[in-house]
């Protein structure tokens, strides 16, 4: 354990479900502290009151720390206004226009803030200590209760305009499947079609009960290697990291579904992008995180550790 | 005109259709002679007797320019895979697996030769001296024979393992519309949709002979509006440059064809991404290129001037 005076940095991973907070070491972002991601104090929740007393729970945890906090990295569900600092179009009502950054800077005045999506903080670990190491063009993709994905290209994250919203793709439907989707905003897209939730509401079950012949994991590979497919061919990525709690892929399990998943994407490209990568190569290509579960929460201790230098 | 003993950059557009060649001033670009678009010298064609007598062509064009090639730059069709400079999986035979950039190297031996692709180099071009400038994450898209994009991300150039195929990127169909796209790899991919030949199957005449009210161009803008979202989703660019003969339109027109794409682009992304840029300054988001129709050979140029630094 650090002493009371030591230097710490902090990293919230805030999840559209719920929060994961951690402090670690300044220099070498080695994790020191976490809470729990089952803790029911961290629940994310939609309202006002639910957001001020998760962002109470989250200030305290952290103040109570044995250290001085020098930085502290966000990686936020969004969208997000990077500019600003802000929560935007979410549908959650009570983060709607959140001043998220402001909102913690004023908390550790002190503190160095960085806020970037969850995301792009999970490809920030990923490149520093998991499988983006030495890459110098990779997608993280998260598939959870919404579906994401950051890019790291010529060595640099990618925001642009805003930041991508990769989870919002449009998919071409396979034939005869019925599935409206679940986007509120889309409908079909690949969130819409490929979330925990619209998977679940597929099956008519929680994804743990899924069982492997279920017809919803055939679609969900599908539509995730075409998904995954057209960011190829868009984004030309050295390696495909697909984390989230969807890799686990309940009664499939998260091997079956890899190689399932790698198949379908070498089906949906039939070739035309020459590389063996994309051949003999694709284990090594689309792949976990190398931080597993854990992308998260050591992607925004990632981001404090950006915010110092 | 040069001197005689002047130093000259050439830039060589290396199109699926056709190739344009200019030289150019090496230290401002300027473009001090080229050749004719609709010069069936410079046919690009598909056996191998083709090529020969085409770059036989380019060469003697080049050589026979007032002054000496200091640079070479090619903005190329492919796939390529620019480690080798080598097209790779071209339905072209002529050209499979053929070494461009070796050959043109040879030809020039004391030149410098820079090779990429046909889209990044416009991009390259539209961020010297077109509508990208000054703008560090945009997208140039070009709408012709076939469909790709060029995208420079925090203000470098994108290629990644290979290089983007965005113009292979599947989209959702519209309902009821019975067409099977030309793409020889992917039928109704981007490409195999809205391409020039495949516009043209479609409406079963040359483009220019379309009607404006005609089924056809409702679709080619509803499908590149859905590309473009997809892009905006997975790129968030600052600025989307959308050129290539496909731009105009036939029977309905450029103005037209951008009006009516602006909005289906906005109707695709539903106001999910929250910027001015996708509302009312719509109209400077998604433009024709600076550059027109010389987007590609003054691209290929800056790739000269980028091989001189």
């Amino acid at each position: 354990m650090a002493e009371a005076t030591a230097e710490l940095i902090g990293g919230i991973e805030a999840g559209g479900t719920k929060f994961v907070c951690a402090v670690a070491d300044p220099s070498t972002g080695r994790l020191i502290e976490r809470t729990s991601s089952d803790d029911p104090a961290f629940l994310t929740g939609k309202t006002e009151e639910d957001r001020g007393r998760l962002l109470g729970n989250v200030v305290e945890w952290l103040r109570s720390r044995p250290g001085r906090l020098t930085a502290l990295g966000i990686g936020a569900f969004g969208p997000l206004n990077l500019r600003t600092g802000t929560i935007t179009t979410t549908p959650k009502p009570g983060w709607q226009g959140f001043p998220l950054r402001r909102h913690l800077q004023a908390a550790f005045p002190s503190a160095k803030v960085e806020l970037d999506t969850d995301v792009n903080a999970a490809a920030r670990g990923e490149q520093r200590w998991g499988r983006g190491q030495g890459c110098s063009d990779f997608l993280y993709i998260t598939l959870g209760t919404g579906i994401g994905a950051g890019a790291v290209i010529n060595g640099n994250l990618l925001h642009g305009l805003i930041h991508p919203e990769m989870g919002h793709m449009r998919l071409p439907r396979i034939a005869g499947d019925p599935f409206p989707g679940i986007c509120a905003r889309h409908g079909d897209c690949w969130e819409g079609l490929c979330s925990g939730p619209a998977i679940e509401a597929r099956a008519g079950r929680k994804a743990g009960g899924i069982p492997a012949e279920d017809p919803a994991w055939t679609y969900a590979v599908r539509y995730n290697a075409c998904a995954i497919a057209n960011l190829i061919c868009v984004l030309s990525p050295r390696k495909v990291i697909v984390g989230g709690s969807g890799r686990k892929a309940g009664g499939l399990g998260e091997e079956a579904f890899f190689h399932r998943l790698r198949e379908e994407v070498q089906a949906a490209l039939a070739g035309y992008i020459a590389a063996p990568e994309l051949g003999e190569g694709i284990g090594g290509y689309i792949v976990p995180p190398g931080l597993g579960d854990d992308a998260g929460v050591r992607g925004a201790v990632a981001l404090a550790m950006d915010a110092l230098r």
